[in-house]
This record gives C-alpha cells, structure tokens and sequence, in this order.
C-alpha cells in the first residue's frame, strides 16, 4: 500500500517506460492512487496522456477543467467499479470522500505521460519563477505569492 | 495590434484550426502575443503542441518549468530575431522585460493546441473547484484560495 | 452486473467512441469485464489497441501469445488490485480462477480498439471461411472443422 | 524461390527492420510469397500493419474476417497483378487455387508488422495454453485441443 | 491497361481514399504503373507517403534522391518480383529498360499520399511561378524558363 | 547573420535536431533565413514537416504549388510580423522584393524535417541522374540539361 502520511494525503505509485523498460512503444503505462479519508490527488496534469481511472476501493470525488477560454469544471462522484476520463493536458483532480481508504488504478496512453502538479511547479520550481510574474498571474499580493512558494 | 490594457497587459491572437478550417490535418497553427510595457503571458500550458517562439519586437523574458520530480525552472532573454522552444504540455510564461511594446509570434505543431492558463483554469473555472480542495493542494488557508477565486 | 450465463462465463461491456461519441480523438476507450465462476474471455485480439487490465474482485490468470517465431505464452495470477498489459495485437485470455464471481476493468489506448474473438472469427465467420483451408491450417480433418464451425 | 515443401505449400520472406535495419522509421516493409498449387497462407495477422498484396504469378483466392460482431467474411479471387488489402490486425489468408506455382509480394504499412499465425499461436504456443480453456474458448473436446496442440 | 501514349511514355492508375473511400484510416493507397518501352514515370515526390514498388512484368531502372545536402541518387535495376522502397518525400523515378511494355505495382503508407511532379510543379503551375525566381533557382537564362513553361 | 552572397542571395541556419539533440520526440525544429535584396530561397520541399514562417524584417513574396492534378500556384506578400503556411511536402519559395535586407523565421512540425531544393536534387545529384530521363521530364533538349546540370 502506498504511504499516505503526507500534505495531501495520497500517494501515486506510477509504472511507465522509466520503471519497466518493456513498455517502450506500447503506448501505454499505469499507476496506482492511495487515498488516507480526506485524502486529495491534487490538481496535475499528464502533457502527454489521456487518463483513465478505475476505482478499486472507497469513493472519490474527480474532476477535471476544460481549457480556455470556458474553463468549465466537470466533477462526478465515483463508487467502487466506476470508471472516468481525464483527457489528455487537461487539468484534474481527485479527493477520498468516503470514511475509509481508497484505492484507484490508472491507464494512461503512453509509456511517457508526465506529470505536472500544479503547485509544485508554479510555486515550487527550482529556482522559483519571478515573484511578480506570479502576483501578476494570480492577481494577489507579492507576500501571498512568497508565502505560497515558502510551503513547496 | 492586440489591445493590451487587461489585467496582465498581454493579448494572444491565435489561428488554429478554429479561426482558420483549412489548417485542417496541417498539424500547425500560430498565434500572435502582444505586450504592453511590464506585461505578461501568465502561465499556460498546451494540451496537444510544443511551441516554437520568436520575437519580432522587443525584450522577452521567457521560462518553462519541467514535470515532477524535478520542476525545473529554465528561463532565458529573448531579442528580436530569437527564437525559444516550449516542450508539449509544459507550465510556461513570458514577460515583456523591455521599455516598449513587444511582439511575439509562435508555430505550435497541433492545429488545435488548445491553451490552459493555470490561474484561470485553478481559481477561475466554472463552477469553481471546491475551496478545501485547493487549500490542501496549494497549502493555504480557504480565505487565501477565497481571495484568489474573487479575481477570476 | 454484467450477464454471464452464457457458453464461455463472461461478460464484455464496452464503452467505445461507438458508445460515447465523446472519446473521439481521445484515444482511449474502457471495458468492464465480468466473470462467473470458472468463466473465461477467450482468446482474442485487438486489433488498434493495447490493454490494460485491472483486477477489481477475484483471482483472474491471464495471458498473451507473443507473435512468430516464438508464440511464447506469458502467463500471471492476478488479484484485487493487480494490473497487466496485453500488447497490441496479441492473442489473449482471461479465466476466473477464484470461488466466487470476478470484476476486471479494462483501458485501451485507442477509441477504437476492435475485438477479434479468435473461435469467432475463424470458425464462425459470415459467411464461413473454405473448410479445407482451415483442415490445412490447424493439420485436423475436415469432419473436425465442420464440428467446430457447427458450434459458432 | 521460397521453399514451400511444409505442410501448408507455402512461403514467406520477409523484408522488415529486422532484416532490413534501413527501414526504421520508413512506415512500411515487404513480403514475398510462394505458393505451391493448393497451397494456403493460413489465417494469420499483423498486429501493426494494414497490407496491400499484389498477386506477381498464377491465381489466388484471398480473405479477411472483420471484427465483432460481425465476423463477416470477405473473399476475392485475384490474378496476376490484382491488388487486395487486408486491413490491420484483422485475420486474413489466402490461397493458390490455380494449378501452377504462384508468387505475390506484399506491402505493410510498419517497418515491424509482427506476423500471428492463429493456428501456432493459439495450439502451439510455448508453453501450451491450458487446455480447458481452449476447450470452452472453441467448444470443443479437450480431446480435440490435445489432437490439434499436437500438431504444432 | 493503362494508356502510356503520351510525353513520358507512362500511365499511372492510382487507388487512394479519393477513389475508394472505404481506405479511410488504413493508412494505405495503391498504384498501377505501366510503361511504354522507353517510358518514364518522370521525377516526382509523394509528401506524406513512403512507397515499396514491385515489378511485375518487364524491367525497370528505378532512383531516388536524398535530401540536403548530399543529394545523393541510388539507382538499381529490378525485374520482374523484384521490390524497391523509395522513402517519404524524396524524388524519386522509374525507367523501362527492356524491350517491351513494363508494369509495376505501388503500395504507399499514406490513405492520402499525393503526387507532385516536379516538372508539372515547378515549370506548369496554375499560374506560373514567375520566371526570373526559377531563373536564379536553376541557374539558366530566362529563355529556357519560359521553354520549358512552354511545355507544360 | 547568414552570409548571403552566394548564387541565390539568401542563407538558411537551420536548428533541427541534427543540431540540437534536445528537440528529439518534440516535434518540432526551427531555421533563420536571412535574404540579400532580390535573394530568393528557391524552390523546395520539406519531405517531413509542414512550415510556420513568420518576417521578421523586410518584404518577402512567397508560395507554394499543390500537388496534381491542379499544381495550383498560391503566393502572397508577406511584410513584418506576417505569417505564412507551407503544407508538409509541398514545393515552396520565398524571395525578398524589397530595398533592404530581410530576416525571416521558420517553425516546422519536426524535428528531422529535411530539406529537398529541386534544382540541386534534379540536376546536381551525386552522381547525376541520366540526361535522357531528365530530358524527357522536363521536355528539352540533352544539350539544355547538361548545361543545368554544370551548374549543380
């Protein structure tokens, strides 16, 4: 089981062409979620990859936002046995809404699909963007952008 | 000229296959970026191209930042006639670092790219993305993620 | 739940670009996979697609035939949680292996992926393919081919 | 010539990367076939590749089964210097029905086609599959399954 | 047969998703060739195919060019079975050497592949490329431009 | 800047992935043209990429011809900040009809595009293509292609 004692309370253990060198131009990898209650798989995106995602255990909350200019935002609850698509670059997210545990399992079609946490890379990068490209970005103070960037 | 005096003094003109249906299976499209003096083209990404941009007018500074693990920054300064590439589905941005006007243009190898703007897509989608939900993914208080959704 | 009462104990439930026309272009489709006890999902290919399968209940044992000179046949045990991919193309199966009924969820790297049911096709085409071709091919009398066209 | 001194009265000789290291990323390979009169190309696939044959010498009578759920058969008889196309992945063959050697040469759109002879690799794969479950997958005997696996 | 009373002493007869829309998505096309003794297929490209040709009556002397900046020309004489490969987007052309009429079949990995002749292109566009432009290209009075527009 | 005193006044600097091994699996490359007054990039083909121009500095006329049957010439004049398409493997042309110097800046859909100028790979192949073949191509004398060929 992956260990969920962490921020966000999840935990993504992923197989692509980096952990098994068989699926080289099998066009397809996999990973799979653990979910503490309460846990979230915060919002990310996979630059190269298509989603699909499975839950084998609890229930989850997912959604994903369409790009610009509707930025429309879809969300379904999910039981044990559904299934949900994440289409490709798109943004999504997933959060444990049930009492327990949950576990999800994901296909992605590529060996290589990436993964970009938004956070993580837009407050976390190393070095950091410039501060007042990300006030401007977001619209806040310059302080709120240090303050983002001193948790990552 | 785009009209530039919004919020982050930037405008993008795009073609894709959109605006222009004979670009159709081409596996192209562009898009013309004006910048106000300061302005910037907040972080985005691009579901389904890589980016080629030159600078026609001006001073850039442009950055991307790479997927997890390692979210490294790479930025760099762009003159007239220089050219930067911004991989698939990477988290990028530019800003006019000069004392005028600055133009851009960029070929995207896809004639739907598609454009996410992070802050936009994260703080501004419709409906919006549950607030306890953000807070956790970008390790803040609500009132902060309360604060950013105003604006968008 | 899927109806398994029938000659092979399982039951396919597709969701394709034919089911919803949304996975246009996404290139990804899903099944789910139900089977009674003893049940199996015979041999079969898809042509535009490689699969992965996740267990959601039961024990299922799995396999695929690599193509010539080898026609190797990999085999595993799979339980709750497990996942497995059959390549593109290749011959594969799956048997219920467990006491009870079992669940399995599939991901495909294509909207289109195609199934080739391998008995189906080679003995219960429409119409049939030229009995002596088949007694050629799989080195058996005519009386045997009749017998097994007579069943598809 | 191919030497088609087997048990179905044919040949194939393949030109794919394999053989051929300068077809790499070329999209296509070739196959010359022999057949002895009477001689069949049994069912077969190519898990990456559409092929279109040209018939070079002598008479043909070609086929290909379509997926599910139909299983339709097509079939033609070609003569020299007809062309036919097997599209990818779906299970074809073919088979000399004039009464002196013939000769085709194919073409397939991949540089690694992969070729599954269904006989070989559904009988004869190594190890075997179980029997039980090619017994319920054709409906038949286990004794027929052992009779066939026999052979291959 | 293909009428090859004409300038180049050829007839091609083509079978794309323009002529048979059931190619749609196969990725493959067809062509017959025949040639007049003495006859060319003159040098031409297709954008977006590689082409395997076989030979199925007569003999041909078949060449392509490589690109910038070897422009290197292979040649090769093939007869009757005989096969070539002439990459994506190269020049390419064939001459039939023997005494009398030759045939040749094509295959291209392309529904769509496109034929451009460079003769027909260059000096017999619809309207013409102006002629002090293909002057300087290939470096000849603007005399033997306007010559050879003439003929085309 | 390029050095464009040769026969054809223009300089190409191209950045494919020959020259920078980071673009490779991007998708995507880039050149720089730099035109004397009344340089021309004579007429060519990219056998792998569609082409994104944009002007940088100066007037340049551009076009391109479509494939047969129509050879349909398109041409348009660009000034700075202008953006123009080049179909993947299409015959194209850019010449600089104004005062000064011009500066263009080319995106292309792939990181090997590759680049065929007609006049060198028609007339200055190594080693050349035979003289009667090209004479009946282009319907002229032998003496008419040897004088092209000296130049190549």
């Amino acid at each position: 089981m992956g260990n969920t004692s962490n921020d966000v309370g999840s935990n993504v253990t992923a197989v692509t062409v980096a952990e098994l060198a068989g699926l080289n131009t099998l066009g397809i990898s996999l990973a799979r979620i653990d979910f503490a209650p309460g846990g979230i798989n915060p919002p990310h995106t996979h630059p190269r990859a298509t989603e699909v995602l499975t839950v084998i255990e609890g229930s989850l909350l997912v959604g994903f936002v369409t790009s610009n200019p509707d930025n429309r935002l879809f969300t379904k609850m999910l039981e044990k046995g559904d299934v949900f698509v994440f289409p490709q670059g798109l943004i999504h997210f997933q959060k444990n809404v049930g009492y327990g545990h949950a576990l999800a399992v994901a296909g992605l079609n590529s060996q290589n699909p990436g993964v970009i946490t938004i956070a993580n890379a837009v407050f976390g990068s190393n070095p950091d963007i410039a501060e007042d490209i990300l006030a401007k970005a977001f619209q806040v103070d310059i302080k709120v952008v240090r303050q983002i960037q001193s948790k990552f």
